[in-house]
């Protein structure tokens, strides 16, 4: 096959079916939504076959044990997938929406309407439910998809296809508004990536290795999510309780997901009160602590953090601690060492509260809470395609109105310029 | 001298300008714009002195007239930089903003604030005036700014970014917040938008070739603006009147604007009607028709147009004409052969209004108005740096908001995720 024609072929299809789904109403969006769902929970036979061959062929090529996991499609994960498609289609639509119409002086109306993108493309590595949620995010919000999975999840992923396109058909919407790549080769991931005439957007789901090539080789926007090196600086006028409760939650609630804390700031009034305490809190839940020279002064078991541990995401039990003398040191280390992802500050103090909102330049930003809250769900977007860590188009996490954009609408009674 | 080491160094300065610029607050921004509207209003002998230089330089070399006057800085054209200096200062400051901060299920409260985006790379070509123009609103929107103009305009930019310098220092704000770089080495501008560690966004200002150019080889987000070929499309149900005054406004408001009209389509059912009356209208002012086969059945005078004709951008006193026999013909002509810049339909009908505005892809679709209107200017954004024919990040005609991102803000009261 050639993949250069193949993708070119997928991308014209992809843009026709695009203008189509952009006028596409909501009730036929949803009744595609609630189609898919009814086809996946019917297919679960079929979808778990597909898997196990998936799964087969991976353990012969010798995927590790947590790259098959993530591969499994287990019947509560295929509960999972119905009940995502469910909700996206209980989510309200933002197409259309119009906001900010006003008078002019020169008696024109002025306002803006929320419109898709056109096409996405999305590339993911082995999670075959990704395939179903992603595809209904940019659905409902009319966009178009190329969806590109990893190739060990390749039959999983067209079985899940089959269902989507399945959902389609039934809402009387064009099969071409979802379409999954067929070819393991990797030279469709290139073509994706460079064909501005036909995608508009590349969300990349999976590690940073993956991230990075992707929007070095891209030609069209990446909504880009690297690391979440996330902080929490306790303040000389924290509250203890409230300090140790989001200190541990930060770090302990989930230690592989972005926007776990990875290093702890620390005032250095409040260091000998604080850190003690906090160590002790850690050594139950079995977190390893790295410590700047004035942590270990404190706690003389903390293994010595080097300058690299500023700036790593664990990802695991594992947190560096910092003690500074002021908030603008905190400021400071996080503006330098963090990756703009989620940092949050532990105080009572208006004035220091109010700079730290302002000055730390991440794209979630708290007061009293645990970084743990950055998410979709949690901010109430009702759903996440990923977040972004960049500050063009899309900054935190991003769900349906990042999907879209804005065209400006204007209604005139003949009006001329003069 | 080393390029790619300059050009790093004025990153490095402009990246730690922007940090503090970030957190600059309105007056001390103003009080910037305002001192420098005074700089360049008592070094007026100083940007007409070294104007002239340029100028000569640029007879030597032979550049055309039109050229010339784009680069010259008349007495009248150091006025109008003033002014703007003024107006901008005049302007609501977007950065630090809050929107929709609202409580979640779980007790946070979640909401956005509006922050600059960092380090804007400007690249333009012979007029210099842009020089304090585009400064003037990356600085009110918090942004630090590199800015590289054409060489045959060197001296005069180097004049008017002494201005610029002087009135950050009396305002006491960082002098690297403005750069504007001093070698006409043409790889300053392959630096410049190589550097995604120093600069967020470029925004290229000149013709089709150079953001072309700039957008095939760019590492980070290009707010390119290409053609402007627009459509006004006269409706069966048009009011003859409007349909007349728009289509000739139009066109004929000025001919080298991106929103001046370059398609006019009109229905078959009203073109006996219209298309001598408007051929009467255009010939007065001198514009050559270039008509469709059923068009020049009733204009016989009209050149024959080609295929070509539906996709060129004239900047001159010429349109193209076809006549189309649905309100779908004139959509899908837009969507293909358009550059989804700006296009209006005339019709006293709700329903066809209604579907045009949905339909039409385009950053700016109006009923019954020019589409001249479509200027940061009239749709009250108070500046404008560009018009985006892009979908991400900005739409349309940008102004200080689309130099901005929004953070996330999260407040709580000890809050731990569950």
């Amino acid at each position: 096959m050639d993949v250069k024609h193949y993708m070119a072929q997928l991308g014209a299809q992809a843009r026709e079916a695009a203008g189509l789904l952009s006028r596409a109403d909501t009730g036929a969006k949803n009744a595609a939504l609630l189609a898919m769902a009814r086809a996946i929970d019917s297919s679960r036979e079929a979808l778990i076959e597909a898997n196990q061959l998936d799964l087969e062929n991976g353990r012969n090529n010798g995927l590790d044990a947590a790259m098959l996991d993530r591969l499994e499609l287990t019947p509560e994960r295929i509960g999972t997938m119905v009940e995502g498609l469910k909700q996206v289609a209980g989510l309200p639509d933002p197409v259309g929406g119009i906001t900010d119409m006003n008078f002019m002086p020169s008696g024109i109306q002025v306002g803006k309407m929320r419109v898709p993108l056109g096409v996405i493309g999305i590339i993911y590595e082995s999670r075959p439910n990704v395939t179903a949620e992603a595809a209904s995010l940019c659905l409902k919000s009319g966009n178009a998809t190329i969806l590109r999975g990893g190739s060990e999840a390749i039959h999983s992923n067209q079985a899940v296809a089959a269902c989507i396109r399945a959902g389609l058909v039934e809402a009387g919407l064009p099969e071409a508004a979802v379409q999954v790549v067929e070819t393991t080769d990797r030279a469709a991931v290139g073509e994706l990536i460079t064909m501005p005439e036909f995608v508009d957007v590349i969300v990349p789901r999976g590690g940073k290795g993956l991230i990075e090539r992707i929007s070095n080789d891209a030609k069209v926007t990446v909504i880009k999510h690297l690391d979440g090196i996330c902080h929490v600086y306790i303040d000389a006028e924290a509250d203890p309780k409230k300090a140790l409760d989001i200190a541990l939650n930060a770090k302990t609630h989930r230690y592989g997901t972005c926007n776990t804390m990875e290093t702890l700031l620390v005032n250095s009034v409040v260091a000998d009160l604080m850190l003690p305490e906090l160590a002790k809190a850690y050594a139950e839940k079995g977190v390893e602590l790295r410590g700047c020279e004035r942590t270990r002064g404190v706690l003389s078991d903390a293994v010595a953090a080097t300058e690299e541990d500023w700036s790593t995401e664990y990802l695991a039990p594992v947190l560096a601690i910092k003690v500074v003398d002021s908030i603008d040191e905190a400021i400071t280390h996080i503006n330098r060492y963090g990756s703009h992802h989620t940092d949050a500050i532990v105080t009572e103090n208006y004035t220091l509260s109010r700079r730290f909102l302002t000055e730390v330049d991440s794209s979630s930003v708290m007061v009293n809470a645990s970084t743990r809250f950055a998410d979709g769900f949690e901010y109430g977007l009702g759903a996440e395609i990923g977040i972004s860590t960049d500050k063009i188009h899309a900054r935190g996490p991003v769900g349906l109105e990042g999907l879209t954009s804005q065209k400006y609408v204007v209604l005139g009674d003949g009006h001329i310029r003069q």
